[in-house]
């Protein structure tokens, strides 16, 4: 069994990341959109803080209330977005439930939408007019949904083949199982996407030769669920007592595993580091 | 066995769609775009004329010579755009090879774009902001992909149900795999998507619930690649010694299956009845 060591990986990203804007002399800003408070919420916009500083990425945090409408929000982000210091804004999910979150990503312009999590970003990655030209510098990062570019990276870094492989999603979510239905299947994967309405998961996820999880229920994915030398990706997000967990039982899954990513330090790191990565590239091509 | 008669259907969509402009007395036009010639586009472009003049909506078509450029073909596609007595553009494809499809697509603007096909179109239909209020006398549609609006329609006429069942999509191109995925994801359904680099596809597709093909290539799907039982939904459109054709084998498969779309009669006559319907809907929301 091998781990996918998605922190060291994302360590190699960010020292290109931090070499490129030093050469070119870049200065970038980006602004982390928070409603309310939420001690998980915190947790990430500190680990993005410490990031953006170690690679010379200036981190401006917009705080707003809790009682904030979504107009208003949306206000207020177009607002930031109007302010050419900014190079990239991300708005930190979840919101308050009496916001329409969809409404209020879509403010981002897409240019700036680093996260693309607008309706107009998720357009542009699933209908791609051209295939972007890749910038060698950045690897083979055209702009890509954090997590779709998390999860693609650690697979190539890996030597890990996607085409015609049997592909199982475990949740159908804005963050992970829709934009990678999108992107395996276009890789050339059999996609199978469960989520709570399937009766039998374990069904499918038995057959998976990659697994993906992203639901954000901790010890949803076990053992017994998954075929003896299947990869298995953990990109789901929950607290148990203020530690963040992944959805994976690691404990029973890494003995039938071929591969496997830790949380910590497995799709998390990877994801942030592609967040930084897509600021810069959307920087040069504005 | 039952048929699902998608011309039965089709005609009754068709009838609420001229009712609506009459009593209302819209003047509505449907642009349609034609690059180059080809017999089977123009067997298309023909039945939409007929339908358009049967239910009292314009048929206006442009045609371009085969080797017009990108840009220029663009360029048309603005221009016919900002023509406010346009209600709707669609361009008839495929395009000749020499163009870029997804870029001239992206030229039509959403309250235009019938067809849902630009990356714009596509961005909104995925993440919606919220589901749009029911038109009631338009029955369920709010405005979807074509071929979306055609397989739920045809699903919720004869009382299929959807969420939970496992869905096989066989063909992961932009007109029917990959909106159907999205949708089926977003009612519930366990979705598979099976394309050119499956190895073992029938392995798949044998344990469809509801199987959708969109590939084009005539008898793919044989009987002995579903279950007994099976909702197939032919979705395929290729030409045969001048014959439209689905991907269906039609004889073995509707020996085994429990619902089945003929071709012709099918998924065809219902997409065109969602393009109208789409049409009016946009007409009435600017």
């Amino acid at each position: 069994m091998i781990i996918l060591d998605g922190k060291g990986l994302s360590i190699k990203i960010l020292e290109r990341v931090k070499k490129s804007i030093k050469r070119k002399n870049l200065r970038l800003s980006l602004a982390v959109v928070q409603v309310g408070e939420n001690s998980v919420s915190q947790v990430y916009i500190n680990q993005k803080e410490k990031i953006c500083k170690a690679v010379g990425i200036d981190f401006i945090l917009y705080r707003f209330s809790e009682d904030i409408t979504t107009d208003k929000l949306k206000e207020e982000i177009k607002k930031i977005s109007d302010n050419s210091d900014i190079s990239g804004i991300i708005v930190q999910l979840p919101l308050p439930k009496n916001i329409n979150t969809q409404e209020v990503l879509n403010a981002i312009p897409p240019e700036k939408d680093i996260d693309r999590l607008s309706e107009e970003s998720f357009g542009k990655f699933s209908s791609p007019a051209r295939p972007k030209p890749l910038a060698k510098e950045d690897g083979d990062s055209s702009i890509l949904p954090p997590v779709v570019c998390a999860v693609s990276k650690l697979l190539k870094e890996y030597k890990i083949k996607v085409k015609g492989k049997n592909v199982i999603l475990v949740g159908a979510g804005k963050l992970v199982g829709k934009p990678l239905m999108i992107w395996f299947s276009r890789e050339g994967a059999v996609v199978t996407v469960v989520d709570k309405n399937t009766r039998n998961p374990e069904y499918f996820t038995k057959k998976a030769d990659i697994l993906i999880s992203g639901v954000g229920r901790p010890n949803l994915i076990t053992g017994e669920m998954i075929k003896k030398g299947a990869v298995v990706i953990d990109a789901g997000t929950s607290s148990e007592k203020g530690k963040i967990k992944g959805d994976v039982d690691f404990k029973s899954v890494s003995k039938k595993a071929s591969y496997i990513t830790p949380v910590p330090g497995g799709v998390g790191p990877m994801t942030v580091a592609c967040l930084l990565e897509n600021l810069v590239i959307l920087h040069k091509e504005r």
